[in-house]
């Protein structure tokens, strides 16, 4: 506790500056911490325990559509590496090379691994032969390492911590069937437990994976109105199948090559929590996922009976929520501001005259809003106001990113919301790589993604003024 | 399924070739594969669903007794690696260097974490400050790297998984109580989980985790009668404190360093598991971490209702154990192996006369036994013969481990035991690194550990024949 003693005047406003804001909050919470292994973090116990609630939510629902974890090696030796040549392309100027054990010099050198489809596909291709290997339906949670300059806490960090799943399948359709499911769990994931909202589309082919024929995204709106990549579905065809030479006989005994996916969400999706939802007064965390759901504060606890009470409640709503009782000699306005800061989304004050009104005050972090409800019914009062709390988080985020998002026609009027409107932009586009190229460097934004949803807002492409193909979201991007 | 075609007469005999039985059987059994970079397995998903059950039931124990989880870099320095003078010495031959990020080469090499002590203390500086911050109890699930010249699949591989619990204290008398009570964890683990009696003990200085003031040790026999470290705790006293200036301000408010711990079991486990109640046909799993606890296998299947009849009865007992039903087309014969071969604790066997009679048939996986029971009451008969799986696997183990441990009263008698008896050896010893050297030299045994049990069953050392200052358990070891 003594570190805590720095309080919400140590955080800067959030709209003074949000890059500031965002890493005060994440050090004064005790999220994250620098390591002095350079542009590497250490996530402490609070932050940690958030990445917990998360694994456990993400693993039941693979392991419910038929999933299977594995470990992989973390290293890879170089020559695996380069059998996909787009892939090696992609990711060899960003990894970190082991080139000695103990005193020897090793013969081939070995890259910390910045993502796993080599790996996967060497061993797919001693385990799969035939159509009754398939599909098969592979993930493991483990660290990556990719080599970065400029590195911020959950954003973009040297190492990061993540979920990757490699599956190989009969078909194409099969495969992208598999593709568009896990970027569905990942998007229902986002807006039914964290609270966030998100775009659901097609990366353009400059953006997608290195060695994947089509890259699916979830792109989520942060407070300052950029996007944030928050998780990928990739489908591979047959590409590293050839590469690999994986076959298996099909159900007429001909040799087949199988066709791949691979899908991924990381730490980084903490970050999107904290820049969605968080405010000057620190976290505001969604109930699903937050370490402490129901923070129990007594009031006037001097008084007799009222910790007695504070822990008899505690007893009682644990088995409907993750709660904690601080009893500490703070007084209740120290209190109060820790666990804002934390972003525990539900305060219950007790003190002597609630008791005696068999009653006590719920109080919101998301919204400040304070209710007093009877003790009588208290665990259902709990879970409804969680409930609420989920309910008005993701109400607020979705109306703040529809707010903030704005339909162009021309390039000038593209120029003009980049320079002056946070937040997402619409235009259509005619598909050529070079108005991409040209919208990145006139406006400063990036293709986010071709949302499933689509709509014709315009009929040209807002670069070149020929028949536009599809719509695009654009952005500036974490 | 493929790939099971092969299945009990590939295996070579545990009497014939202990080692060859070791890897026929993880590699058949499907639990690990060999990776293409040198030294390193992958654990295939029947193999990680038992790590992952080992991971649930420790991680539990570790959170009830107020641990918490983080993540720490994998990456060290090589200036931090060498701030404690024992450790760098015990570590720096067998580490993996990383020298290149991208095409750069790095300014300071970092080696990949062999052991955390280095990292842990170097965060712990930094929020380490009052008396109130003590105790610091964290443990962090990751992969660590140690160079190995030959490797086996679970018990040495370059890179394994494992948990490192890492804990500082404001006394001495605080941080060895922890050290006692995290092997106990283990110890209890072992025997109340996976069916492995354990000697819990001290290593003697020799044997000792480089830079640890005190040892604290499990160790299993194995089947070949080797003896197995299963589990290890630390204790540091302020060595690392002082070494990295990490200082708190007692109640006093005076300066002092705090005394340290750290705990570790690894994947190292399921090795011995496997070496410790597997057979001629294969896996035994213990009931507490088999993927799969009861396999049903329809007889007669193609009489009409069996099927059927089968899954009803999974969907009854999936409510008390893992489950699964084995409706595919090959024959009940081919299934028995099939489950045998990978440790499946319980077989429940289901045909038309069953049904007739209302009843099914369990076959035990570590004895073979056979019962008929009613399917009336069908969920507790589960529970109670996985139970009196465990029961017979644990005893059985023990009755082997304590036939197959011999008390020796000279060097002669060392001699020939190690010659002629596999197992464990017990002796007394005088405390004097020769002797123990002495020992290893003639009879190519190592102390195991100086049990917490001790009895004094001679006055005089084995090997010199002075006095006697404890007793120790010798063995050959993996």
């Amino acid at each position: 506790m003594a570190e805590n003693k720095k309080m919400v005047e140590d955080i800067t406003s959030r709209d003074v500056d949000f890059a500031k804001w965002y890493t005060d909050v994440v050090k004064k919470a005790e999220m994250v911490d620098y390591a002095s292994t350079k542009g590497c973090m250490i996530i402490r116990p609070y932050g940690y325990a958030i990445w917990e609630n998360i694994q456990k939510i993400l693993d039941g629902k693979f392991k419910e559509l038929g999933h299977e974890n594995v470990m992989m090696p973390m290293f890879i030796p170089e020559s695996l590496l380069q059998k996909e040549k787009d892939h090696v392309e992609g990711f060899a100027p960003e990894v970190a090379w082991v080139t000695h054990g103990g005193e020897e010099k090793l013969g081939e050198r070995l890259c910390v691994r910045p993502t796993s489809e080599t790996l996967f596909c060497d061993h797919y291709k001693d385990i799969i032969h035939s159509h009754r290997d398939l599909p098969k339906l592979y993930n493991q949670w483990c660290s990556v390492v990719r080599w970065e300059k400029t590195t911020r806490p959950f954003l973009r960090t040297t190492e990061f911590l993540w979920q990757e799943g490699h599956t190989m399948h009969e078909t194409a359709e099969e495969a992208m069937a598999e593709t568009e499911q896990m970027l569905n769990v990942y998007a229902d994931f986002c807006e039914q437990y964290l609270a966030i909202p998100v775009v659901r589309g097609k990366k353009t082919d400059k953006e997608k994976f290195a060695g994947a024929e089509a890259t699916y995204t979830i792109e989520a709106m942060m407070h300052d109105g950029k996007a944030l990549q928050s998780g990928t579905s990739h489908y591979f065809g047959d590409g590293f199948s050839r590469a690999f030479g994986i076959q298996y006989s099909d159900r007429e005994n001909k040799l087949q090559y199988p066709h791949q996916t691979s899908w991924g969400m990381s730490t980084r999706i903490i970050g999107a929590i904290i820049m969605t939802h968080g405010d000057d007064n620190g976290l505001v965390l969604p109930p699903a996922v937050a370490p402490i759901q129901v923070i129990i504060v007594p009031i006037a606890a001097h008084k007799g009976g009222v910790n007695e009470k504070a822990q008899e409640i505690e007893q009682r709503i644990k088995k409907v929520c993750r709660v904690k009782t601080d009893v500490s000699n703070q007084s209740p306005g120290w209190k109060f501001a820790e666990y804002e800061m934390k972003g525990v989304p539900l305060r219950l004050e007790i003190g002597p005259r609630d008791i005696e009104n068999n009653s006590c005050v719920l109080v919101r972090r998301d919204n400040g809003e304070k209710t007093v409800v009877s003790l009588d019914n208290i665990e259902a009062e709990i879970e409804a106001k969680l409930k609420a709390v989920h309910d008005g988080m993701f109400e607020s985020a979705l109306k703040r990113r529809e707010q903030m998002t704005y339909d162009v026609h021309t390039m000038d009027e593209m120029i003009d919301t980049a320079e002056n409107k946070p937040g997402l932009v619409r235009a259509m586009w005619c598909g050529d790589p070079e108005c991409e190229a040209a919208v990145k460097e006139k406006a400063g934004l990036t293709s986010r993604c071709m949302p499933f949803a689509q709509e014709e807002i315009d009929g040209k492409c807002v670069c070149c003024g020929k028949p536009a193909k599809t719509l695009v979201y654009w952005g500036k991007q974490y």
